[in-house]
């Protein structure tokens, strides 16, 4: 007879037989010894957090309105912090949309899971960055979407490659159902797309007949340069789809995203979403509509990107200072967001690198973790937001000293 | 050229195509008319909800962690919050869990999102009760898996059915992966699943190798008579699995619940959690575990269920006073939670009676809309806890002399 984990796995769905413990997760743990300064995370810097106004803000709503913020809501969100969305897209990118284009999801990542739900059946195409945000590339993993690489240089995703690929396809018959692109400071490169790939990305899509999936996790994060259209604003025709998120413009502990998406299918992601979790969470919706409301938002938001431009320039500076020049590392100027990318020499690995690293109390994550092909070995993401100052230049320094070491102990051989 | 909702409908995967608007929330906006006095509904009393403590650990969370609550968390949960789970469960249940069998979820609904998704592909057959509960039955059908139904009667499940059913799928080599059971007090019929069947039907998982899928929001709210023991302490192998929640323990406006799960399948349950939402608000974690680790959860059921119990007795009463008699109407008497189940004579429809009672100023969901196969015609849900004993007494009246008019009517031809 067999046990009872055996029995267990011969019940498993052929979705959960590829789910393997994320590699980058493991090597996270790594980076949580005392002593580590890790440019790994990906973490909003919490000391920003507006603690004190939240505390005020709670405490009216429960005087309020507490019966209905702890009750269950409709699953579409609460409408009024439907309505400030669409009065704050109006605004910030004179963007027009209905209370109808919008649904509140419980963070950004809810909105990958349920887009891909709603167009992706297992086997199904999509193009993807290489590289790309992790939480994506696992959410259509999850769906067994057959993804299809685009690689990104400086000025983002390549579209002459996203061309091809929709006429490979399409000389197929297969129906490639959306392009995934982080436009504005991606994760993990922390590149812009340029206006021109933007308009002509459009154009893919509408000679194609497909949907451009746009996350803006960082967009209003910009710390230099003027700011780039979105999709939304360019498209005329509702192709575009955006994914919005408050984790990294207030704070992620509430959980709280939304997607703006043409009418007939926003119906579909609420229909989608009503059987993964009913509603978001009423009181958390209430608390982000409130700190809206009363006008915080966006002194909120200056405030993270004077601190996170600061963190950026120290790193960029300290890159210029340690790194040995000369020796073909090569790293992006990210104008806003989170995140700088770091690309070694073809000969180095930074996955080898990884544990020397850590031994000289320093982590980062590895590049190829966010290839969904494993490409990109020579390459490495750092998170500028969370570490100190003083960290940053420490940190950097670390990390030159051990690629040094490493580039004069690979030119013996 | 196409127009772009055909052009996006033609993208739509075989899962969203199959997503239709459910008849049933249609109907229940019907019931948010003024004068309406509904059993529609399935909300725990709002009334009852401990608005003062929770400003009160809010502030304190706040001050003393809120760096932590608002930043993001483990994909797990909060280690604290599990630990507690486990303690309250050896406590409540004599189960003993440990901490690696328990998963934090964004309310009883992701559990079932996960739990289908880790077992099912499309087409594979699973067992669920007629008449069962609507979130069960959406999210099952979301993810295109082919229910197959036993009949309930006031024992609950008809486990000889489920037999039956195990036999023809083992015969035509087709794998059943899982038997959905709510065994106390289920939603919707009020019924509560008998010892002698539990134990059978544990043997039966045992002898086809199949998981019970346990779901227990209402297990907590016993009024009267002695707890069946759970699944999961009469399982000594590891098949049983449980679902939890706090939305009628607590309220619903925090999303959490967790899942009790052997460790082999939590691993799996966590992958495949990840990609849907990252994390349980770590806000809302904190709150609720906050509110538990201050000893309050106890008072606070004995609370709910001595109201809901008083609201279940003024419901049978009015049943028993007002209903037509030896008209061969029928109902449960629930021995806790939140629902009571009508059923009607064969020959009368609860979908054609429903717009006339919602004239007569009453509602309640139809009995086909907890059926699968849109069985059930004659029946009805009814919830106790939300509506007021005012309420109740007038609503059952209104209920009743509707009935006596069709009986009267029908009688006629």
């Amino acid at each position: 007879m067999k046990n009872i984990p055996d029995v267990l796995q011969d019940l498993l769905s052929l979705t959960s037989k590829g789910l393997v413990r994320s590699e980058i997760r493991e090597l996270l743990k790594l980076t949580r010894q005392p002593g580590i300064i890790s440019f790994a995370g990906g973490l909003p810097y919490s000391g920003l957090f507006p603690i004190e106004e939240i505390k005020d803000i709670i405490h009216s709503i429960l005087d309020k309105e507490g019966e209905i913020a702890l009750q269950y809501g409709p699953t579409e969100g609460d409408s009024r912090l439907i309505e400030f969305l669409a009065g704050w897209m109006k605004e910030t990118e004179g963007v027009d949309v209905s209370e109808d284009n919008i649904l509140v999801v419980s963070g950004a990542q809810q909105a990958l899971d349920l887009i891909g739900k709603i167009f992706i059946d297992p086997g199904d195409p999509l193009i993807i960055g290489l590289p790309s945000y992790l939480g994506a590339i696992q959410a259509f993993k999850s769906i067994r979407a057959n993804m299809v690489g685009a690689r990104l240089d400086k000025q983002g995703i390549n579209v002459e490659t996203v061309e091809d690929i929709l006429r490979t396809y399409t000389a197929k018959a297969q129906k490639i159902k959306f392009v995934y692109v982080v436009p504005d400071f991606q994760n993990p490169s922390g590149v812009t797309l340029s206006l021109e790939r933007r308009e002509r990305l459009l154009q893919l899509c509408y000679e194609y007949g497909i949907v451009l999936v746009e996350d803006t996790p960082y967009r209003d994060l910009r710390f230099e340069g003027e700011p780039v259209p979105m999709f939304r604003s360019l498209d005329e025709k509702g192709y575009a789809f955006s994914i919005h998120t408050f984790s990294k413009l207030l704070f992620p502990g509430t959980r709280l995203g939304w997607i703006v998406a043409d009418k007939s299918i926003q119906e579909k992601l609420t229909m989608a979403k009503q059987p993964t979790d009913l509603c978001t969470s009423p009181l958390n919706q209430s608390i982000v509509y409130e700190f809206c409301r009363r006008g915080l938002l966006k002194t909120h938001i200056s405030n993270i990107v004077e601190l996170y431009k600061k963190k950026r320039d120290i790193m960029i500076n300290a890159l210029e200072e340690y790194m040995p020049e000369g020796s073909g590392i090569d790293w992006t100027h990210p104008e806003g967001g989170l995140f700088l990318w770091i690309t070694l020499p073809e000969n180095m690995d930074a996955g080898e690198l990884f544990p020397k690293a850590v031994e000289k109390k320093v982590a980062y994550v590895v590049g190829s973790a966010f290839h969904f092909d494993r490409s990109g070995h020579n390459t490495m993401r750092l998170n500028f937001s969370y570490p100190s100052e003083e960290q940053i230049d420490e940190g950097i320094k670390r990390l030159a000293n051990l690629i040094k070491q490493e580039l004069s102990q690979t030119s013996l051989f």
